[in-house]
């Protein structure tokens, strides 16, 4: 009991409460930090040790977490006047778990070398899956470090993830943000893609728990939609869970890397464009499922369904087909990426099949893709069907004009892959995003 | 004078009326229908003759003139009861101005033949230029009919149009169409290219009055630009002059036909989908220079720039790097269509260059385009420098928050056009879009 070392916290965020209390519940002493008074209070409640100083949550502390929402205020955290670096003893390992872009983690790791703290043990540990799993520490951690700072720290990512989801990236500090960054591309797309998937099917007449009972257990499902839609029923935003400037700030770390690095990234860049008219919309502070607002103002559960059996089963098809072709696309986006950065595709792929990434079409053409990439697969494999299936979604969108953002992205993606003769395999898909 | 034959004419609209009453000053008897009333009241005053019986308009009239808006409506007026082929005298000769799919066109050819009206001249020749150069007869036309007919129509087809501006098109009825499609391509984009550069100006602090100044005469002008700016600035869109489901129609004509020839139109389908948001919220009747409202609810006119003058520069430069690209992107999308679908290219240069879907970029780098597509050229002019600049452009964009629905789709056209080794040039941009 007194043997476990007492760690320090900043950010108790969403995220960074459940970790921090998980924690405290695992029996060990967490001194958390937080600009928001109430949040202190409730910490102190859960049994942690609240504290109003930076310094004072870093005194001391031989493993100290920074989980805020941004680089901008992870560096005045640590690097400010009276912030945690200039407070960690000697030797102290420094976990940082938001996601930031992977140049900011090895800014941080150069400066710390500049300021004279090159002893501090930092790590790279961007993490996934939601408030709810941060409380059952049963996180998933990607950890990009230095050999001996992995050894001294790998007890405390243990604790806040589960089992065979943490992920030690090889490459160093930087290398866990970048795996967190090509993950995002599947959450960034595929956050927006359900809001489209409902909004689509609200234009279509269709009501929302029944659009939620197909996709679920179909090939259009993914972990965002099984698990947002469940606030998209309830019209659960006000603030929800997830707040849509969270995922915006992913999505720019990801379309600004992919400028740096000339990655096309078509459905992120929609997507990015798609959040900013929503933060435009004074959306920011709600959460992402909400906006399906975009759709409709409605909640898609007051529809009342008036369909015909027959109809109904066709329109629900589209929908199906509308997420199964963006989720295509979302994976080739995402691999393609982790490829160009030089990230081992395998490890993304266990990493993100089970993480908030994961979809049915990730699981089953990700598998294709991989070998593909690493030049062990002639990337045949037909996905023409898909843009065939696009077309028709398109086509009943058009027809009842309702915008589809990254349905038609996808669709030109798709058409871009086409080669001569007229066939689509994912060797051409996977080829748009090489240079 | 008397000698002069009758014509008849329907649809009074903003383009019709000027189309008609151009005939009527030039000293034809014109009896006109229109199904709104105030207007046929409106065109009586300028001397035409007024009729609210379609068969009336077309009893005896050896030439007619369809001006609708849309495909369902030419269909109603000249296959519907009481309509118009139906009463047009032998050996009439119709024209159809309205734009619509090709397929269409070529549809009212083939049911002409089917209700025994095969001896009805038929001429597929819609037009470009606004409803001024419409009242002033100095119209672009592109015209697509077998030999006779055009040799019927011709003189009218001069009448309504500027001496440089009547484009035969080979290939018969349904060139005409395809031929305003391809060029409806460049007025796509570059309807919404305005807005987003004056949204982009307002959200970087630039007044609106700066911004049109800046653009007109520099690389980044076209003819919409200047011609719409006059509205923006006078926040005159209450109906303007052109409502935004007219270019929604057009563009839906190019998305669509592009999906049935499986064509690539990224920046049409991104504009398209933007101005479904526009009328979703219920900005459909108004003049499509007030998409600009989603950048800004204030007018840009309204806006009081106070950068110093070395950052306004810096700006503008901004705004006008934004057209550039955009306008070097759509040239491609253009001429590339015009190559898929079999155009001859150099007639679409000649009349896009003088016509709406006119620009700075279109006139240099279609110049260029051209021989490559024809395999004259090596496509190796180097265009790598529109993708730095772009980039620097969605940088600043990001930073502010300021959505580039068009720039950011425009850096991905150029991202996935660059070759090995990091060149892009000509060749390879045409290249995304054929397959």
């Amino acid at each position: 009991m007194s043997s476990k070392p007492t760690i320090g916290f900043c950010g108790l965020g969403a995220m960074g409460f459940g970790m921090a209390t998980h924690l405290v519940k695992s029996g060990y002493t967490v001194t958390g930090f937080d600009v928001w008074a109430p949040t202190l209070e409730k910490f102190a409640a859960a049994g942690g040790v609240p504290t109003s100083s930076l310094s004072e949550s870093a005194k001391d502390k031989a493993f100290y977490i920074v989980m805020v929402a941004t680089a901008q205020q992870a560096q005045s955290a640590l690097f400010g006047d009276q912030g945690i670096v200039a407070s960690l003893p000697k030797n102290a390992t420094l976990l940082l778990c938001s996601t930031v872009p992977s140049s900011y983690a090895q800014a941080v790791e150069r400066e710390l070398g500049d300021v004279g703290r090159g002893d501090v043990y930092f790590i790279d540990a961007p993490v996934s899956g939601g408030a709810i799993r941060a409380a059952d520490g049963t996180l998933s951690i990607m950890a990009g470090a230095k050999k001996e700072a992995i050894e001294k720290g790998q007890w405390l990512l243990e604790e806040l993830s589960a089992p065979s989801k943490l992920f030690i990236v090889d490459g160093g500090v930087g290398a866990g943000s970048n795996m967190k960054m090509v993950h995002q591309v599947l959450a960034a797309i595929q956050i927006l893609s359900l809001s489209e998937a409902f909004g689509f099917g609200a234009r279509l007449g269709l009501d929302g728990q029944s659009v939620r009972d197909k996709v679920v257990g179909s090939e259009g499902w993914s972990w965002m939609f099984e698990n947002r839609s469940v606030r998209t029923l309830k019209e659960d935003y006000f603030p929800g869970a997830s707040a849509l400037t969270i995922i915006l700030k992913d999505v720019g770390i990801i379309t600004s890397m992919a400028r740096l690095k000339n990655f096309p990234s078509p459905l992120c860049t929609i997507a990015e464009q798609v959040y900013l008219s929503g933060v435009d919309r004074g959306w920011g502070p709600n959460d992402d499922a909400g906006m399906v607002r975009l759709w409709t103002s409605d909640p898609v559960s007051s529809i009342q369904c008036t369909l015909s059996a027959e109809e109904k089963e066709q329109k629900l098809k589209l929908v199906v087909d509308l997420l199964r072709v963006i989720h295509l696309c979302a994976a080739a986006e995402s691999i393609a990426f982790a490829k160009h950065v030089g990230l081992p595709l395998p490890q993304l792929y266990e990493l993100a099949v089970e993480a908030a990434g994961g979809s049915t079409m990730f699981k089953t053409f990700g598998a294709k893709m991989i070998p593909v990439l690493e030049g062990k697969g002639d990337g045949e494999e037909a996905v023409g069907s898909f843009l065939d299936d696009v077309k028709k979604v398109v086509d009943e969108a058009q027809s009842i004009k309702c915008p589809l953002y990254l349905g038609t992205g996808a669709l030109n993606v798709l058409t871009m892959a086409r080669g001569k003769g007229g066939k689509v395999g994912i060797g051409g898909l996977l080829g748009l995003y090489s240079s």
